[in-house]
């Protein structure tokens, strides 16, 4: 899911984002809720109508956001009181209030309110805040089955595993969740700074735990082979940053390792960024051009690395499934993951 | 003529270019010779080439955005030395290097060198400088006629009227320029700080002295009234930043008069900026969406008002095409202006 954060996915048409195969983008609750707020959205018919985006749209609680204000927010029982990094006006985000912005935004996937339990955390600490992100799931849950959709079009529900990297507490967050019963259930937690191999065995342990029928959403991840790694362990969604904004910072994804169009090496390189792609930007333009565009901090290179990025990621995507599909996926990504080994290595989240 | 100065028109796609009609667009010579340089646009075979842009490109000498320098250059007969304004490295500009330059880069229509006179000046300086510009324009049909074309298609010299605001300077410009005799003829050092009426003056002075089955071109200008005023005492062509760089600053052209997309008013309106337009823009987004990506700094608003103000801009040119075609020009200039006219009030360039 490419990253709608504040009603745009940043530097990309919303008929781009259909161009490059985007079937779902992400929206921040956190974001919209300031600005442009709640009301003026829901005045819009929704978020859809308010953005021009026909289809489907999965919203974030505003949770991660909120923790991640640190000094600004301070956490209970009953939810968490923040201050806007804006203008420093008090809010408080409840479970029951979040579903109901995300009702008033009209989101697709609605997303329940957690802690995102930082890493690295005590246990003790971790299995505290996971217990009260279960008790707030069960509330979301229960605020989800006693409103309803204001668009004339039914939303979903996802819940959230925690319980950082300890595999007990992240069986127990999987179990109470599924005992609640959600539409999906999305893994979160990960990818906030440990290693990429405790990442993927807290996919392994969380994912027997999940319903086979209903998808697994990895927040927040990833590199192209954090992806494919993850797709080996049962994961279905994913949104992240990582091509819209590592395209606006001169990296392309390419299917042999990423690069950096601002090396000098791309002065008179007039192949195309991925001389294998399909998008817009590798169909018409060169390395050297669009070396040139980034040099001279023209907003058309902005705009041609999100493309790019957005389509390389959505075609591997999109690849992987036709590989699951013929049940040749192994050996497909095996192959993949050499191929793009490079590429991670100078990625940064 | 959208403005494309760095080779790119700025937060437009070259697509979105063909899109909303433009024929041609400008390039400016001093730019594109310090970045990429002149060299690697060779390699690529001409500008047209590396920029990915098939339709004509006009590239101006050069000569206006080296005076502009002010501290940073010397002008004396045989040419300008300057200073480049990113590392003060030293270069000279002659009218045979500008011709040259613009050789390689390709461009269909190139522009003589010449001295875009300071407003005001005194009339003793202006006749003076346009002796040497009419000097300079010599040099430079000389060197074009000496020379020859490196991509296998025919370019074009326009020469250029100066004369500041002194009835007689232009004449003796615009005679002297056509007996040298150029493809083309620009009407340049206007639209730079004097009343509109002088401006209309000027062309005044100068039109009867053009030959009519050849294009004028006003430089640098201007609003859409400019535009309309300048069309009605036979301009042709123009090339101006004001739809894009207005664009970028939230302002948006319409039909009855210009609006700052930021402004409150617009948080509920969920109309498209100009309900008769046909562009991308104005068929998929409301004036509440697009205030809002302004507010949070989306890159979006900048792509969106861009593809707008170009649309709205050359929609207007087509319109006035039509109307002299159709022998209506003078009554649907009338209704026009008195439509734009709250328009350009609250526009600067």
């Amino acid at each position: 899911m490419p990253v709608g954060t504040q009603g745009s996915v940043k530097a990309i048409e919303q008929r781009e984002l259909n161009e490059v195969g985007a079937q779902i983008i992400l929206g921040n609750t956190y974001h919209l809720y300031l600005r442009p707020g709640t009301e003026i959205i829901q005045t819009a018919g929704g978020l859809h109508r308010f953005i021009g985006w026909n289809k489907p749209i999965l919203t974030d609680s505003g949770g991660y956001q909120v923790f991640s204000l640190n000094e600004l927010r301070e956490i209970e029982e009953e939810g968490v009181t923040f201050k806007s990094h804006l203008d420093g006006s008090s809010h408080v985000f409840t479970p029951e209030s979040v579903v109901q912005i995300q009702r008033q935004l009209g989101s697709d996937i609605m997303m329940v309110l957690d802690e995102c339990t930082p890493y690295p955390s005590e246990p003790e600490y971790a299995k505290l805040s996971n217990a009260m992100t279960v008790r707030w799931a069960e509330r979301c849950k229960n605020a989800f089955e006693s409103g309803a959709e204001l668009y004339g079009y039914s939303q979903s529900l996802f819940g959230i595993v925690q319980g950082s990297i300890f595999p007990e507490i992240r069986r127990q967050s999987a179990q109470a969740l599924v005992k609640i019963g959600f539409d999906g259930y999305a893994i979160g937690g990960l990818a906030v700074g440990e290693p990429a191999d405790v990442m993927y065995s807290m996919i392994e342990v969380c994912e027997p735990l999940l319903p086979a029928d209903q998808p697994r959403y990895l927040m927040g991840v990833g590199t192209p082979v954090n992806l494919l790694e993850a797709v080996a362990r049962g994961v279905d969604m994913f949104d992240c940053v990582l091509p819209t904004r590592n395209g606006r910072n001169a990296n392309f994804f390419t299917r042999s390792g990423s690069i950096n169009i601002r090396n000098a090496k791309y002065k008179t390189d007039f192949t195309p960024p991925d001389p294998e792609c399909s998008c817009y930007t590798c169909g018409s333009f060169s390395r050297a051009y669009l070396r040139h565009l980034f040099q001279v901090k023209e907003i058309l290179g902005l705009q041609l690395a999100t493309i790019h990025n957005l389509s390389f990621y959505l075609w591997l995507m999109r690849e992987a499934r036709a590989a699951i599909k013929e049940r040749r996926f192994g050996e497909w990504k095996m192959k993949m993951v050499s191929q793009l080994c490079a590429e991670d290595k100078v990625v940064e989240i």
